[in-house]
C-alpha cells in the first residue's frame, strides 16, 4: 500500500481461496490487457472472457499470453459452453480448451434447458481436463428458482467436481440473484448460506450496491464476480472501507477509535 | 474466427451493403483509436464524431489519418452540420469538410427547425461532394413524428440523395425511435418498414435490450449505430447468436439440433 | 480549435478561476492518464483521485508525476482525508500530503460525523500546507440539510481558508444536491447563489443531464466536478453549446442569425 492506515479489514493474499475477484474482459485490447493488470494484476484473481466473445475477438491468443505470464488463469464464459453443447460439439469444445490451453471452464444452463443430471456429467468430464467453476441461476429473468432448488443444485455440482459455484446475475446484475431492480433477493442469498460454505460460492455483482451488500453481509473476503475491469480498484476500497458506503461498517464493528 | 461453430447465422463480409455497424467515438485518444481497430476493425463499418466533438478535440487530423489508415470511413456529427447552418455558414461547412478529407457527411434537422425542402437541398448539394447520410428524427422527446410522416421524410430524402437514412435515438437511446424509458416503438418500425427497404436504414441503437430487439427483427445483418467502441465485439455476438439475448433465437429458426 | 464557428459562448482560458473542469481518476493506468491529457488536457483543470483509490492503486507516484509534468494539479478525494481523521492519523494525512507533494487536498464529512467548528479548524490547519477543497453535503442519502444551513456551512469553510466549496453529489450524482433519481435539487442551489458567489462553487455533477442544468442556469464557466475522464470532451461540447442539450440555449441568448 502507499501509506498506512490503522483498521484495515484483513484481506486474505493471493493466491487465495476466498475474497475472490473474478474480472470480465469483454473484448479488451491488448494494450488495455496490459493496462488492467499495471493497475488491478494484485487484486483480480481470475478473469473471463464474457459469453462467447473468444469466438470474434481477433487477438485471443495473444491476450491469453498476456494473462498468463501476469499469473491470472482465465476462463471462457460458460455461454460459450452452451453453445458448443446445443449444436452437439463438446467434443469439439474440450479440443477447444485444449487447443488454446485453458485451465479453467464454467459448465453453465443460463441460456438451455438441460437436466440436471446431464449437467452434472460435464462438470463431472470437464473437471478431469480442467478446473471447473459451474453456474447456478437462469439469464431468463422469468424464471425463478426457488431457494431450496438453489442449494440442491449447488451442492450435487460441487459434488460432481465444480471447484466453485457461481451465482448467476449476467453483466447487468438484473437476474438470478437479483430482482429486475438489480436488487438483491437477500432471503435466497442467506438460505444458501445456511448449507454451502461461502469459500465455495462465486457471487457475480457487477453493480456497485450488489457489491456493498455482500460486503457488509459476508466481509471483505467474499468471493465476487463479473466485476468490470475499471471497477477493480473501487471495489477493492470498497473491500477495505476506504470507500463511503462501507467506510463505518468496518469501523463499527471493530472499534477503532 | 478462432474455431468453429456450426449453424451460425450469415453475417455478409465487409464491404457490404447491409449488417452495417457504426461506432461513435467521441474523444478517443490515438492510441484508443487503435485499440478500438485491433479488437473490433473486422466489424465495424464507419465510424461517427460524435456531435461536434471534432471542433474541441485536439488529435483530429491524426486520428482521421488512422482510421483511413485502417480502411474505416468517418463522419462528422449531424450537430456539426447544424451548428454550421444556424449560423448562416454552410460554405464554411464544404470547406471544413474537404480540408479534412472528409468522405461522408450527415445532414440533420434534431436541433434547429428547418424547412424539409431546405434539408433536402442540402441533402442534394452536400451529395454533390460526399457521400451523405441525413436523420430523421428530433433530439426532442417533446416532438413525436406520426408513422406516415417518419416514412414520407425517409423517402424524399433518399430521393434527394441520402445513401442512407439514419432513425434518431442520440447517444443515450432515448429519443426519436425510443419512449423516454428507452423502450422501442415497435409500431413505428414495423410501419416504417413496410415501405423503405431495410439495407437503406441506420438505426441507432446505443442501448443493448434495443439492439437485440432490431437483430430479432431484422437478422444478423441490420445496420445499427451509435454503438460505443467497447460495445463492438459484444454487438458482434449477439447479431451471431452467440449471446444470451439471441442464443434461441437463431437456433429455433434454423433448428441445428 | 479545428475550425471557426461564430457566436461560441466566451470560455476562460486556463488558468482560470471559474470554468473549472475537476476530473475523477479512480484508478487509470499511466498510458490511460496519458491518453486523457492528450485529449482533455486542454480542459481539464484539476483532477481527484477519487475517495481513497489512491491507497490501493499501485502506480501512484508515476501517476502524479504525469499530471504535474502537463500542469494539472491534484488531490487525494475527501474520503482520504476522513479515513485518517476516523483513526486518529491526522498528523499522518499531513505527512502522507508531503511525501506525495501534494499542493491541494479535500476536507470534508460525508462519512462520518464532525462538528463544524472541528471541520473549519482542520481547513484552517491544512490551508496553511496546501490549497483546500472543502466539500458540502453528505453521502447518505437519508441526510437531507436545509438551504440556510448549505449556505452557513458554506460560507464558514471559505472564511476558515477553503479555496473552493464543493456541492457533494458523490461519483453516482444521486446524493446532496440530487434527489435519488438525479434530479437536481434546483431551489436548494438558486437559494446558495444568492449568498456565494458561484466562482467559489465547483459542483459534483458526474451526469449529463445535471452538467446541462447548470450550464443553462450559470453559463459556460460553472465549475463542474465529478466528470469521468472520457466525459470531459463531450462536457466541453455542451459548455460551447455544440451538443443537442444546449444547443439552442446559447444561440437564443445571442440571436446569432
Amino acid at each position: 500500500m502507499n501509506y498506512t492506515l490503522s483498521n484495515i479489514p484483513e484481506r486474505d493474499a493471493k493466491p487465495r481461496e476466498r475474497g475472490y475477484t473474478m474480472a470480465m474482459d469483454k473484448g479488451l485490447s491488448l494494450r488495455e490487457v496490459e493496462d488492467f493488470l499495471e493497475v488491478a494484476g494484485d487484486y483480480v484473481d481470475i478473469v473471463k472472457l464474457g459469453w462467447a466473445t473468444s469466438y470474434v475477438t481477433p487477438n485471443l491468443k495473444e491476450k491469453l499470453e498476456i494473462y498468463r505470464a501476469a499469473g491470472i488463469p482465465t476462463y471462457f464464459g460458460g455461454t460459450l459452453f452452451e453453445a458448443f453443447i446445443v449444436r452437439n460439439q463438446f467434443e469439439d469444445y474440450r479440443r477447444v480448451l485444449d487447443q488454446f490451453g485453458m485451465t479453467y471452464a464454467e459448465v453453465s444452463d443460463g441460456s438451455l434447458d438441460m437436466a440436471h443430471d446431464e449437467k452434472c456429467e460435464y462438470i463431472a468430464k470437464l473437471s478431469k481436463q480442467v478446473t471447473v467453476l459451474s453456474e447456478v441461476g437462469s439469464k431468463d429473468a422469468e424464471k425463478i428458482i426457488p431457494p431450496y432448488m438453489w442449494i440442491k443444485l449447488m451442492k450435487a455440482e460441487l459434488e460432481a467436481g465444480a471447484w466453485k459455484v457461481i451465482g448467476e446475475a449476467r453483466e447487468g446484475g438484473n437476474v438470478g440473484l437479483f430482482r429486475s431492480t438489480g436488487e438483491v433477493r437477500s432471503g435466497l442469498v442467506e438460505e444458501i448460506l445456511t448449507q454451502i460454505p461461502f469459500e465455495k460460492i462465486l457471487w457475480e455483482a457487477p453493480q456497485k450496491a450488489q457489491q456493498v451488500w455482500f460486503i457488509k453481509l459476508l466481509g471483505a473476503n467474499v468471493n465476487l464476480g463479473n466485476i468490470a475491469p475499471s471497477e477493480v480498484i473501487p471495489l477493492e476500497t470498497i473491500r477495505l472501507g476506504l470507500r463511503g458506503d462501507t467506510f463505518s461498517h468496518f469501523l463499527d464493528m471493530e472499534k477503532p477509535c
